[in-house]
């Protein structure tokens, strides 16, 4: 209640959106970082004229199946830009939302005509400040300069716990003036309706910052016996506070009934709406006929339509191809999309050079330089996430990838988490997969990383083991737009294996050489990655010794699970329990694979600091171990 | 080489230490959070005496087995504090550290005898500072005016990705300033010898806030040609740099040879730290003869020797107690615990009174009261694991616990991660742990945590069922020192089942029910948390069907991988492949248990916004889905 004169301020007086057009390109973004007050969003679509909250819709609050959960999802509700509620994750996404604009704006205005032109509106709380990754979004959004990123920091000083004075005493406006903010405080936000219209303006005129509004609140204010209380953060009033309340307020009417002046006063925004979208549309039309090249590429971009054809820019390997890192072979496949897929930008947490993610033909996005396409995130992994999936969810067309060491997925993990409910296809280029790392050791060895995401719902773990593969991987990564992809390459040199394929990859697993007959092996050997080529030479060892052996590489269990019945037997066929993997990583979760008669070779402790190939030594993942392992199993 | 002048200062001239007793309780405690420069500490730790670091450590820099791994590690090498790398960590680590020292003094200093009294150092980077882990654990330590902290912010310009002015140009003086810092800038790092002392002596005055001492070094400084350039953030100069840097700083000496004066300068530091430590020795002797009470405490906290009988504390119950959600009755073993054991404290991110961490006999730690041991973290997920890492290896006996719904330990995971590895005691009081807390929707209901945790080494992921299971947790917990424990627990209230034991809980799994003969049941159902009464349920049915059921609580898989093959028989049968699991998550992983003719009930997508019984009940979460799958396989 603390936060309604900036809704109602922002929904009624300030932003350009058309309620029956939700996803209208050029839409003013908003996203309500504190995700906990989303019946106030909800209370303000329903009364801006958007279908997708009716008044049913606000009586089922946070009921089965209703367009109104408990916290913000854009997948249930179109009117919702994004998913927030995990505190902080909002206020990066709409620095992502901010850079989208930035950047969109760069590449397509022209001096005539302007047609990537809306703000981003944020409101975020105590608990959203306090969190690091809301630091993180901020400095970077302070870098970029994102001047047309307004956040409104609810400063109502009170959190679960109750008064923000037991943990979060600093000085939030000292901390974003440092991080390059333009801040403004608006000391009563309860009734100080002309003050924050004040702000809004000042704050637009500021364009090379972006703008901090701390607008100091009551939490609950007109609640007569619980305002001000941190009763009030994630409770309902109860039915005896709200007719105290509604007295208090003078609002004589009955639960969720909207008066007659009200409803009239709301109702302009559907006709507005549709005119700011015609005029939109005629703008770019007009465009369009000027500017027909980009006005396709700009299309693509904002209707999500990739360029016809655009797999076919994937690069092909032979076994005779030079052996190659996978992080090395990625950065081939970025480049070689980036030319046909015009939405693709992204970058790395200050580790381009290592994860092979620059794009050759592009120069850095920064300040002065926003059409370029080469994100530079900085050491701000969790952040960086977050943003994405404010970019992926700009426009359907974008396609952002964000890169770090596969074991700092732990620092993004929760960001990563939202991209899968969320439904934004992120690509998450994740190298330096395994111990074969090498010397930085433990620290830096990702162990339990690829089960942990195989077992995450929604997202596509993919550990490609060569060219082809990789290719195959971006493929995948690139078609699934409601589906965030994350792929672990190798630091390391590999060979381009026989029989591996583009297809194959979209399987999920597949044979990549077998000289048994009737699809009945003597022993099925299983690798993923770096591991594949293991399982390679242990297979040729094995069939010197007279064994009919399969191989198959097991790039995404995902894919695998959603192949038919009769395709999974002709991979893995149920008659055949001799089965054994191995994988630089853990074994959890191989048993589904290798069942109980199989055995999974892996690694289920730490790693340890020493040249790649001595660890994969000692710790057993060779092709001799998986030869001892194929005899006793078979 | 840039961080070479503080780090001598520290080591030679300003930190308090016995380098024949790495150990010893009041040495200053310093932390190298840009921990890829760990050459730089192992060469001081050598250079001052240690045994942990010889000449021949040093040549086998990152080198399998070495006691000089490629990141700086405790486990690994006495000297080493905290286990550092991955980045942010080490700053949080730090303000754990000064934290314990803090309340350590508060608790035990008496106006004649100041046992504790040391000051915790840290070097952090750019990279450190780009983090968002470091923001809110630096907020933290400025909230509880950490005075004895001080910060070396090594201010080297230079990350991997190049300039730090691609991605990093906040203001850093300000922000801490608006952290409630007090900051010192020196210009010139590379010499500024006298600079850098006046600048700690200024910091020991400030005796209400922390210091960040902002030290601007040239990255590599002395190497004619690739200082002050990227090249040399995390790889070695190469053979001709070095020789021209010999050249250039004027040293003429063979590689690892450390000269005579050299030696000599440095050797005094064996007999004053045994001095040191001898002084602090008599001071304690005193103590213990004047205050004998607190002095058994204070030598428990020291030791890390728990008091003996402590898990008599521990409560139990039988089927007649009253339901109760897991949550509350962890927090009565909390507060069970806090009385006998001294060193236990911790808290809440913000959640408090969700989590119900509260120790009720004791106050809020804060910056007037540090004798406390209720820590109020604030929404600062990730800095609140790594502080407790910092305060569990100040001290073997102190037992931090933190806590926040189960889910957002994906804000926390490196700093889990971290707990594992560098084998620190903490235990994570993890509540809300599935689609039982309801309403609040998907965002906020774990699925693939569970497994997600049991991939993970050398940590202990338990999710006990009732009272005695959460007492039995607890059990465990506390006594593993060197394995950090994660506690699910739920919201909703759950019944006190017949059969639940602590011993139990020390096995991992258990049966508690059977109405079978001759370890041969029809069919094993196998439950955990809040579905091992919905199992309980089932098995009833069943049996009144003439069933033969065994019903199986499995808290921990991790105990029970340790248990003799012949437990784990008398447990779970080979014979038997007839076997149901039931959890309310992710079902990876679970083939190990129920093997391929089993059946895995569980959660493979994100949950729902809505009641927790009707989302059970969408979900498929019930006692008769056990029972039609328990008939399916028997």
């Amino acid at each position: 209640m603390g936060c309604a004169p900036m809704g109602h301020i922002l929904y009624d007086e300030v932003m350009r959106y058309n309620p029956k057009n939700p996803y209208w390109f050029n839409r003013d973004r908003f996203v309500l970082s504190a995700g906990h007050g989303c019946m106030l969003q909800y209370a303000l679509l329903h009364l801006a004229g958007y279908d997708s909250v009716q008044e049913d819709d606000l009586k089922n609050f946070r009921q089965w199946g209703s367009k109104t959960p408990g916290h913000p999802e854009n997948f249930e509700t179109p009117g919702i830009e994004v998913t927030t509620g995990p505190l902080g994750q909002g206020m990066a996404n709409a620095v992502g939302l901010a850079l989208a604009e930035k950047h969109l704006a760069a590449r397509y205005n022209k001096p005539d005509n302007d047609i990537v032109d809306h703000y981003t509106y944020v409101i975020l709380g105590d608990g959203c400040q306090m969190e690091g990754i809301a630091n993180e979004a901020s400095s970077l959004a302070g870098h970029l300069g994102l001047g047309k990123l307004i956040a409104f920091y609810d400063d109502n000083h009170i959190s679960i716990d109750g008064d923000t004075e037991i943990a979060f005493t600093e000085n939030v406006d000292k901390r974003f003036e440092g991080l390059g903010w333009h801040v403004i405080w608006v000391k009563n936000g309860n009734t100080g309706y002309d003050d924050i219209r004040a702000a809004i303006k000042e704050a637009k005129a500021v364009t090379d910052k972006p703008t901090l509004i701390r607008v100091t609140t009551t939490i609950g204010f007109g609640s007569p016996n619980k305002a001000n209380s941190y009763s009030v953060h994630g409770s309902a009033l109860g039915a005896k506070e709200v007719d105290a309340t509604r007295k208090n307020l003078g609002w004589p009417y009955e639960p969720f009934h909207v008066p007659e002046d009200v409803k009239k006063h709301w109702s302009r925004h559907v006709a507005e709406g549709a005119t700011l979208e015609a005029e939109w549309n005629a703008k770019f039309a007009e465009y369009e006929k000027k500017y027909p090249e980009e006005a396709a590429e700009f299309k693509s971009i904002s209707s999500g339509q990739l360029p016809a054809g655009w797999e076919k820019a994937l690069p092909t390997y032979t076994p005779e191809s030079p052996a190659e890192a996978t992080r090395n072979l990625s950065q081939t496949c970025l480049n070689a999309l980036a030319k046909t897929l015009p939405g693709l930008l992204g970058g790395s947490a200050d580790l381009a050079s290592s994860n092979m993610t620059l794009l050759k033909m592009f120069g850095d996005f920064q300040k002065d330089t926003p059409e370029e396409r080469n994100v530079r995130f900085g050491v701000r992994e969790h952040g960086m996430g977050a943003i994405c999936n404010g970019i992926a969810l700009h426009s359907p067309g974008l396609i952002p990838y964000c890169a770090t060491f596969f074991v700092f997925t732990d620092y993004m993990r929760a960001a990563i988490r939202i991209s899968a409910l969320c439904e934004a296809g992120v690509i998450y280029v994740m190298t330096h997969d395994s111990i074969g790392l090498g010397e930085d050791g433990p620290t830096h060895q990702p162990i339990e990383h690829l089960a942990s995401f195989r077992a995450m719902p929604n997202i596509l773990m993919l550990r490609p083991a060569d060219g082809n593969e990789t290719a195959g991987a971006y493929k995948v990564a690139v078609a699934n737009r409601k589906r965030p992809s994350i792929l672990a390459l190798s630091r390391q040199k590999l060979p381009h294996l026989a029989g591996t394929s583009i297809d194959g990859v979209e399987k999920g697993a597949y044979i990549i050489s077998d000289n048994s007959s009737g699809n009945k092996p003597d022993v099925i050997l299983i690798g993923t990655g770096s591991e594949l080529e293991i399982a390679a030479k242990a297979a040729e060892e094995l069939r010197k010794g007279g064994k009919a052996v399969r191989v198959v590489s097991f790039v995404s269990w995902e894919l695998f699970d959603e192949q038919s019945d009769a395709y999974k037997e002709s991979v893995l066929p149920a008659a055949v329990s001799a089965r054994v993997s191995i994988e630089a990583g853990s074994t959890f979760g191989w048993e589904k694979i290798v069942g109980s008669k199989g055995k999974a070779i892996g690694i289920d402790r730490f790693g340890a600091s020493a040249p790649a190939g001595k660890i994969y030594k000692e710790f057993g993942i060779t092709a001799e171990a998986v030869i001892t392992a194929a005899k006793e199993v078979c």
